[in-house]
Parts: structure tokens; sequence; C-alpha cells
């Protein structure tokens, strides 16, 4: 093996372009797994996913690993010593990491012996590991083994020394960075399930399962602009400040500049609590009072009995500080009628937008085809798993069209993105499809090449009437919106393939929705699909000023507010049409995921916003 | 003419996917201008922008228009009276738009007189219109004249029967679609400054400049994307709504619940008053004061003169009810330190982010190479032509890179997004070119073309201070930031090319920067370019725990509320660096815009959101 490689040493290093590295994906990601670049030196980042030690047990300075035979060798697992009450208690008392960091430095200045290191590294780039060896003279096993280490590392790609899954790997030859991981790592276990990784949304994206979830998050994005790009639609700014309200339907977070000025210290006092609720402050007051009660029991360790006691005696006084802090400034009734709110940034009240359909249907009306891809918000404090408070999306709006061509567009947008996943996200769909949803490829490839079934409210309320043997939840009758369950079984058990439900009990719909002949019903759709249910809602929009007044008189909405919109209908007024789609209801649909706090980087729900 | 068109009327409707006719870019963008398709029949659907009468003198049934010789007919613009003060006071008053509507529909139902309306008709898609003919069988001059008015017409393409700079137009057949304009319409004036266009955001698009801008807005968002795509950078979502502070910089806007629960009749009483300031009203005021002074002293008409005086009278009226509601509205100050904002949504104080890059590091320091592309907002009351409340930011970054990397990116992303420009938005360039700047493509292509100078804040110091002759307004000192005038100096008089600017005083930029060896200065950098100034912001992170934090010591933060971004150094620490880029700023300098206002649909600034 050693004169494989003899000749590949003075090949220069190959670097990816504005990063010090070759990215893992181009080199596993090749159709030859990387076996075609043995021999060459390259220089590889990323961090340590898993890691064994090989022990070297002759007492001559330690040989290339590569040329150490399997039996010679032990492999085990590093043992970490993981205390997570020890991170929270550091939380609240401040400057406990650096403390650390200093243990870690004394542990790590021992004397190595010889070893070698084998490590697991990933780059976020794509699903597979790179295995790395690393000489205990470059690094000791205490330094790189750590999951969550980074390394920035120089070697030469070989075979593996050992038989295994891999097809090359790199035989470090320096180190060029090193990050060390502290011992409150919170991914230091493997498999953490996905509800504990939400609590540490800045680390959760080096886990297998979310970097996939982020790489397919990614591509929906692409394809999205990618499709309506390729159909002559121009993407368009809608507003996120907003002084409209777009649905009527959700609760609206309110922006303002009235109760942030110049109150320096205010605001310090009170982020200061972030990220410490008292709740978790009496959840570790619990976990401690039992490690105290069971290290009492066993006497085995008078000091560490004697440290918990005082760590638990401390925590409790702190728990009683935040609580009359808190009682100080709780009682206080707000009489919002006070507020003068000409007096704030924009002179009036301003709210986070919940839909850019008006702002954008105004384009419509002017440039043709447009879409907007962008955050919108409600405050809803719902505990849905389908719900956050901050959602991207994708709005679309068409002039000179009509209800069937929204159809026709959001059913030919659906299939494209499937379509460009299955092509460009193979990998991270396959890994996906092992660890969460084994029907994630064939509900992808089905999307893209069922047709979609299209039937009316009313066909689909009769449709559901007419099924025996089942009792719903909630009652199916005209005028009542269709449940998650009603929507799931018109798609799952009659139908089985997405449907689209057209011609929705106006009551349902926003009021700018197109008023039908019948009186009754509104041009409004939802497309729904197998498992998420409802992806899509689109409409056409009113296009007949005195229908759109009248309308407006009857839900009692404010003229004024709307006048700009309305004024749409008195100047060059257009049948519009679009739709609207939430892009996390897409990533849940491709990757199986249950619940959409798990499907965005940062989520952002009723009680939870910590960064 | 006729002979050539007969065997073509048979032909099948052309009609574009989604939307019920042919986009006029696919038919005026061909490299013939349509010529090609003459005699086919088509379905188009736009705006009117102009028109022209052309009156049959004979008394006999109208001939096809394109038999009638031009000496003929009388071609005449038509004169609309435009009273926008009536609009003002229709938005005041209430339901005035049904009745104009109404007396528009008494002057259409008047028996036409044989005539043929020339239209020149735009649908955004494209700078030219395509010249409509409409012979007054098919609908009267007052119908389909007024500019704004909306049509859609099956017809066929001919030769223009009139020479002119069309080389084709369509004679229509059938009038599909027809959206009437109503007197207040806007944008009824050609050729209106900009600065008064801002007052109708929902209309504005419809004009050939604010079209134009947009598509290259568009075309800017398309190739941002597609330059970090083919980098292999994954887009990652960063929150909107955070409880971290990013930049320290900014005024911020708090997002909150408390202010806005269940006070419908007051949210209704503040929203009824939006878009009618009692400036604006005082503004009319003096407008009908001196319309009555200059009635009375013209003594024509004393019909007019009562109105006008009545008209007056009213709305002295109405401004004393506004002033008088204002006045019960204010006199009141928010103790902000009794809200309890662990009663709020989220539980603590929350604001709308004015920088992704925290976040988008968390992400990098896991995936390698991301960027983000979203909204930012900042609370200043800043009256600059380049800066808004709410902007639109690409954010990048990249683990295991350095300044010098972060610089060559940059570098490179320019560049493509202008060469992209120049490449797919030629049309829109010329356009501007002619309207706005006539330095716009020369711009571009130096850009695309020329190697970007670097020098360090300390060089670029000296070399300002021995600018002989030259009195800066603000003194050039090491410590002190380069003003506008500095940065335009370097480049347009020292470098004559973008200038990127780097290392500079550490107190000048965020405390994330990383320091250099030398303590005083910051691995940052700016990319300043001709005309707009410094349109990147970027640095490379400081990865070192000691330093970061005790930087942050020195500038007082608070750690609590940065404890999740200091983790990210105690775990698997890296190198990262990257850049932030004001897509609006792009746009400025793509367009030769001055005022970002023009270059966002909805702008958003202080005292300014009325939609």
């Amino acid at each position: 093996m050693a004169s494989e490689q003899a000749p590949a040493v003075e090949m220069p290093v190959t670097l990816s372009k504005y990063t010090k590295r070759v990215m893992l994906k181009t080199l596993l990601g090749r159709s030859d797994g990387g076996v075609g670049l043995i021999g060459k030196r390259i220089v590889i980042g990323g961090w340590v996913k898993s890691s064994c030690e090989i022990r070297i047990q002759t007492v001559t300075p330690p040989p290339p690993a590569h040329v150490v035979s399997p039996k010679d060798v032990t492999c085990s697992e590093v043992l970490q010593s993981r205390i997570p009450l020890l991170r929270s208690l550091m939380k609240v008392f401040g400057a406990g990491e650096h403390r650390a960091r200093e243990k870690l430095n004394v542990i790590i200045q021992k004397a190595p012996q010889p070893s070698v290191s084998i490590l697991q590294v990933s780059d976020g780039s794509c699903v597979p590991s790179l295995q790395v060896l690393v000489d205990s003279v470059l690094a000791t096993p205490c330094q790189v083994m750590p999951s969550g280490t980074c390394v920035l590392i120089e070697g030469v790609l070989q075979r593996p020394s050992v038989q295994g899954k891999h097809v090359v790997e790199i035989q470090a030859e320096k180190i060029l960075h090193l990050g060390l991981v502290d011992q409150s790592y919170p991914l230091s276990k493997k498999r953490l399930p996905l509800e504990s990784l939400r609590d540490c949304s800045h680390f959760r994206s080096r886990t297998t399962t979310v970097a996939s979830v982020t790489r397919i998050h990614n591509a929906l994005t692409w394809a999205t602009h990618g499709f309506f790009q390729d159909q002559g639609f121009l993407h368009v700014q809608v507003p996120i400040i907003t002084s409209t309200d777009s649905e009527g339907f959700s609760e609206k977070f309110l922006v303002t500049t009235l109760l942030s000025k110049g109150k320096k210290n205010d605001q310090i006092s009170s982020t200061e609590n972030a990220g410490v609720s008292v709740e978790a402050i009496w959840a570790s007051i619990k976990d401690k009072s039992k490690k105290v009660e069971e290290l009492s029991r066993t006497d085995s360790n008078k000091e560490a009995l004697v440290a918990a006691q005082q760590d638990l005696k401390k925590t409790k006084e702190l728990v009683s500080q935040l609580e009359t802090r808190q009682k100080a400034n709780s009682g206080v009734t707000i009489d919002t009628r006070k507020f003068d709110f000409s007096k704030d940034f924009f002179a009036r009240q301003t709210y986070l937008t919940v839909s850019g359909h008006l702002h954008l249907e105004s384009q419509a009306c002017a440039l043709g085809n447009v879409y907007s891809f962008g955050p919108r918000f409600q405050a809803e404090k719902s505990a849905s798993k389908k719900s956050l408070a901050e959602t991207w999306m994708v709005d679309v709006e068409m002039a000179f069209s009509e209800l069937e061509d929204a159809m026709d567009c959001a059913n030919d947008f659906l299939k494209f993105v499937c379509k460009m996943l299955v092509e460009d996200c193979m990998e991270d769909l396959q890994f996906v499809l092992k660890r969460i949803d084994k029907a994630v490829i064939e509900r992808l490839q089905f999307t893209m090449s069922s047709s979609f079934e299209r039937i009316s409210y009313a066909e689909a309320i009769e449709v559901l009437r007419q099924v025996a043997g089942k009792k719903f939840q909630s009652n199916v009758e005209f005028g009542v919106a269709l449940t998650e369950e009603h929507q799931s079984y018109l798609v799952d058990e009659i139908y089985k393939k997405p449907v689209i439900i057209y011609n929705h009990q106006k009551g349902l719909k926003p009021f700018y929705v197109r008023l039908n002949d019948d009186g009754k019903t509104a041009a409004a759709f939802n497309v729904v699909l197998p498992k998420v249910g409802t992806v899509i809602r689109g409409s056409q929009s009113e296009e007949r000023f005195d229908v759109l007044s009248s309308r407006m008189k009857e839900l009692g909405l404010p003229k004024q507010q709307y006048q700009w919109y309305l004024d749409l209908r008195c100047h060059g007024s257009v049948k519009t049409s679009g739709f609207s789609l939430m892009l996390e209801s897409l990533v849940l649909y491709a990757t199986g995921l249950n619940d959409v706090k798990d499907a965005v980087p940062f989520p952002r729900s009723s009680g939870r916003a910590n960064n």
C-alpha cells in the first residue's frame, strides 16, 4: 500500500473556491466514491461525527497507521462523560465555559500514548462522512475524537486500511486547524430525537438528518425560483411591514418602535433572563434533588454529595431571585387605546404581513405574471405541528387568468419541484427514507407522474357523506370547512392521488375571492396532498368593483384600509388568479417529517424565539 | 394588404401557459420584432399606455381600419380632464369612486362616432408596446383610449397601416375583456416624476420605467441565487423575528402582540385615518384656497366658485375634526419598564432582525458554505436616499475561509451579476440608459471586466491625506469611518475602478469581526463601487473564544443574549468569513436611480407604510 502512495505525495493540494479545502461532496459524490483520486494530496475540513481509537501495542516509534495489521489493534468508542446538568448550571452562573475549556486544556497537555484516531468527518455538503486517520503524534485522541471537533486536515487519499463501508480514507499528515469541543456539547450523544435537537437550533444542522433536511429545503427553494423564472414570471418583493390586513383570518404581530426607545437598561435586564425560564430552572432543581437523594442513598462519594447539595442550594436561590423579579414586572394591564400610533415609526399601526396576496395582485395588474417568495407571519398560539409564527410563502399571481389557470399552474409547479428533488437530491432522499419515512421517494415519484383529481367542494361534501361505515370526528356539511381528516380520506382512501378541491363555500374564503354565479360559492381551490394535507390555497380574485365593494361591506371591513386595493378595480381592472404555498409544508412532504419545527433552521412559535 | 391576411385568419389562437393571451415579450422580443408572425390570429392583453383616434369621415358603414388612407384621418390625443383634488376629497369622504364610475358609464352609453382608436398597449413583460387598432363598432374611443384601460383583445397581426416605429400591429376583432379607467387614475399624465409616483406604489409598475426597474430587480434576484447555487452554496433561512441583536449599531423594531389584542375598535379608528394625514389635508386646503381666490378674481364661472368655496369649507371642517381627535390621543408617555414581556407571544422581547449574520454563521459551522436572502430591518429615521426601514439582504458565510476568501467571493459575485444583467436585460438597460442614466451599461461592463483594487484602511487614509488641493467635508483620520465623499474620491478620482478597503479600525466594526494581530484593526472589508458607494460589507469572524469573549466584555454586551453564539466557539470552532449586500443598492447601481424608494415596489421608511 505504501508503494502505491509514494508518487502521489508530490501532487498539488486541490482546493475549492473561497474555502481552504476540498468539499466532501466533490470527492465522495463521484460515481467511483473517490477511488479514482487515490494517491492525491488534499485538504479536507469538517466536524467529527464519531470516532474510535487504535492503540499501537509496540514501544518503538509509531509506524504509519496503514501498516498496522488488524490483529494489533483494539477499537473502542470513546466514552465521553456527558453532564447536561453542568451545562444548565454554567448558563445560569455565567463564565462556566471558560473554566471548562481550561480543564480540557489540562487534559490535552498530558503525554499522548501511541495510537491512531479513526474519525468519521462530515462537512455538511453530502450524506457520507470521510474516514480520517490521525496519528497521535499529530494530535492526541482526546483532542480529535470527541464528536463535534472541527478539523482541517491535509493528507493523502488511500484505500481503507481496515475493510468497512468506505472505499477511500485519508491519512492525515498535517493538522491545519483544530476546533476543540467542550464537555457540554449538546450533540455528543448519537441519534438524539428531533424534539431534543430543537433546543439547540444553532448546532443541529451538524446532524446528518437535519443537514439532509436543510439540503432538501435548499433544493426546494432553488426549484421554486427555477420553475417561475422558466415560465417567465417576475419575482417581486411584497412588503413585510404593512398597514393592510391581507387575510382577516389570522392574529397579527404589531411592529413598533414606541416601546423600544432609549430604554437600554430595561432591555438588558429583560434579555438577561432570556433562555433561562423559571420553569426550566425548576425542572433542573427537580433533577438536582434527585441526584442529591441518590448520592445520599449510595453514600459512596461524600465530596460529590456535598457538591451536589451546594449546587442545589445555589440554584434554588437563583430561582427565588428570578421569581421576585418577575412578580415585580407583572400585573400591569395595557390600555392600548391610549397609544398614539401617529407617533410611531410609520406614523400609524403596522403589522407583519400575513400574506403577500393583495400587494402582489397590484403588481400582476401591471406586469402580468408575478411571484413573491418570502417570510409571512401569524400570531396564532396554535399547537399544530404544521404551523409556525414565521413561515416562508410562495405567492403567485397572474393577470388575464382564471381559476382553471391557477389550478393548472399549481399542478405543474408541484410536479416540477417533485421531479427536481428526485433528480437532484436522491442521496438525501434515500437518507430520510431510511431514517424518517420509507414512503418519501415513492410519494414524490407518484406526485410527479399522477394526474391530480379535481372536484368541487360540493362534490367533495357529497362524496364524503356517502361514505358508509366511517364515522368522521366532525360532521360533513355544506358550508363547513373540510377538516384534515376529511381531506386525508379523500386523498388516501377515495381518489388515492393528489386532489384539488375548488369552488368552496364563500364564507370559508377571504373577501377578495371571486364570487361564483351561484352566489354561494367562491372561485377558490385547495391542493391536498397525501400525508401533509392542504399545501396550496389558490383563488381567482374578484375583479368587479361593485361585487367586491359590497362583499367588503358585508364583512364590515374598514374601507379606508383597503382603498388602494379597491383602486385596482377602478382603473383597468383585470381578471387575476393565483395561489400561495407554505414552503415548509413541502419540506414535510419531501422528508416525511411530522413537525414543521424540524423543517426550518430557527422555528418561531408561541414562547419560542430563543436566539 | 387584405389579401396577405386572408389565409391566416383561420389559424388557431396561440396562448401562453396559465394566461389567456400571448405575452408581448414572446412576440415583440423576437429578433424580427414579430414580422414573421404577421397573419396570425392571437390574443393579447395589457394596459393602454397612450392612444390616438382616427375619425372616419365617410357616412357609409366603417370599413376595416387598414384600408383607410392617411389623408382621411385626423389624429389627436384624447384630452382627459384630471382633477387630482377630486381624488383626495373622495378618499376623505368615502364612496366617491362608485359615483365616478356611474358618471363614466353614462358617457360610454352615448352613440359612438365612426372612428378607429389606435392604442399603445403594454403588458409589463417587455419595454415596447404593441399598437392595437380598435374600430368604434367594437368599443368607443371613450372606453378604450384613456391610459390605464385594460384590454384583452383577439385579432390578427398585420403590418402597420400607418408608417411609424412599429413593425407589426394588431387589428382587434373581438374584445374579450375591457377594464375601464376612472377619471381619478393617478397615472393618466405622461411621464410623471418618480417622486410623485411613490404615492401610488400599487400602480407605478405600469409605467415603462418602473416596469424596467422591476425586471432588472428580478434579474438581480435570479442571478444572486444562480451564482451561489452554481458555487455549491446552500440557501438557509435565517429568522426574521429574533431575540438577538446582530449588529448593535442600528435601532430595531419591536415585534409584539401585547398591544393588539382585542382592541378592534381602536385599530379601525386608527386605520381610518391612514393615508390622510393632517399635513396632507392642510396642503390641499392651501390649494383649494388658491383656487377659490383665482375663481373669484376671474369671476367667469359663478357655479364653480360656489362649489369650490363649499369644498374648502368641508375640508376645513374635516381637518379640525382630525386635529381634535389627534389631540385627544397624544400626550401619553409610555413607561415601558412596566411592560411584562414574559406575557408577550414569544415570552420575551423580540425584534425584527437587522442582519442574518450570527444565525447564518451557525449554519456555516455545520454545512460549510451557506447564503441567505431575505428582508432585514432597521428603525433609523434617516433621510438618506440609500437606506430603507425594510431591505432585502444577501448574507453569505463560508466555513474554513478567511478574509481573503470572502473578498474573492464578493468580487466574483459582483462580476457575475453584472455579466448576467448585460446578457439577459439589455433591452431594459437600454431603456434606463435613455431615461435615467447614460452611464449604466458602461458601468456594468466595466465592473464585470475590471480587477478590483484592494487597499487597507490605513492605506486609504494615507492616500486620502496626501491628496493636494482637495478639501473634504470631514477630516481624514485613522479611527474615523470613511465618508461617502472619501470613498467616492478613491473610486472615481484615484483608482478609477471598484475598490475593496479592508482591515478597518476595530471600533468601526461589529463585535464579531476578527481582531488582527496589530490589536488595532479588524478583519473586515467594504466593497465600494462608483456611483453607489459601499455595496458590500464583509468580514472574517472571530473564531477564538477568549478574544471574542473579552471583546464583548469591552463593549458591554449582555452575555446571556449571545450565549448561543459563543457556544459556536466552544464546540468545534472554525474560521469563517462572509459578507452582506443590500440588494437595493445593486438595483441603484444597475439602473442609475438615485433614491432607493424607487428601487423597490413598496418602500418602507419613516412615516411611510401606507399599504
